[in-house]
């Protein structure tokens, strides 16, 4: 039970919003005034403003509008989903893999993305089934090319930290074009950072269909 | 402005819940005696719970649980969105189409799944990434393969309707293990449904971004 709900404002409450907006600071007896309606009638309705976030109430003084809508409320919930709580275990081969084996290895694991990495977990490179799919058209010998002359390398890789919210991954995902990001940790000393999940769109799809079907968090 | 909101109940709003579900029906009289508090006080927390849908409330009778839970209410909000709203352009080929032709097709339009249609737009198959990549291994002559060989085939492709939930198509990605999903109208007197649109697990990732950065809906 309990948690985060949501709330279908009224049109009264729209209209109380707008009249704060407008003209906040603004005490709950002017609004009932404005309204033509009684302070205890207005009562639920500005408790529920305030409590949501659209209202901010200072005593003696009034309301005022927060500034923020009914989706960014709603937002705040999907933001508190975090990227340790999600990440799945990565699938990683290493930077003189074939590029035949890596397609061999992808088939098997049934994921988009092999991550690349050196001893230690570190990351050198990531490589998509596209980058596989255009390094195979036309090449009679898959078995001679290293992954390590496809994939796209170390700095220009998207990653994201467990601590981020999921959202940011998502955002990452689709402001990059990518279908999967490493969670990688920072380690001292390393050339690189340590990959320890990844992070793909049919992880938020997961996401999305267990917030549609009201079973996560 | 408006639209859905999400409220944190407090712990008295928690308290009234449970009180709720074990002895309703049970009127707001009641309740505040058993918190010890006046009616008055716990107006607003009443006028909360029952807007938001976790009671119902009847005159006369009192307060019922409505069995709802805060998850499920926030998915009320997630199977608001609909499939027509946010399916995008379908990218097609026909069955006669090259493999080597498809690739082709796929990374100038930067999709990672084709529909091959017939005349009038009628669906005939779905040919994905991965089965391109697959075809392509080995195969010295990509072009002369045709995409009817490599392709799924109807009936064995899981589509969508553009009245239902954009939850239903992420739900289907999911279950099926499929990138995208072919929006489909039934034709009358056609051997199959026209293709209108499509679902890919990129669209539902940008809900989720929307979603979550308040942009949305």
């Amino acid at each position: 039970m309990g948690g985060a709900i949501q709330i279908e404002l009224t049109e009264r409450q729209e209209m109380i919003l707008r009249i704060v907006k407008d003209e906040g600071p603004i005490t709950g007896e002017q609004i009932a005034e404005k309204l033509n309606l009684t302070r205890a009638t207005l009562r639920p309705d500005l408790a529920i403003l305030t409590m949501s976030g659209f209202l901010d109430a200072r005593p003696r003084v009034g309301y005022f509008y927060s500034g923020k809508t009914g989706n960014q409320l709603l937002g705040e919930h999907i933001r508190k989903l975090s990227i340790k709580d999600w990440k799945s275990v990565p699938v990683v081969c290493q930077e003189e893999t074939s590029v035949y084996d890596a397609i061999c290895h992808m088939f098997l694991e049934d994921v988009g993305t092999l991550f690349v990495v050196k001893e230690g977990g570190i990351l050198v490179g990531v490589v998509s089934r596209k980058d596989l799919l255009k390094s195979s058209m036309g090449n009679q010998n898959l078995q001679s090319i290293p992954v390590g002359v496809v994939m796209t390398r170390m700095p220009n890789i998207v990653t994201c930290d467990p601590e981020d919210s999921l959202l940011d991954a998502a955002a990452k995902l689709i402001r990059n074009q990518v279908d999967a990001l490493p969670v990688v940790k920072e380690r001292e000393g390393e050339s690189g950072p340590e990959v320890v999940g990844r992070i793909t769109k049919t992880t938020i799809t997961k996401a999305f269909v267990e917030l549609g079907e009201g079973t996560s968090v």
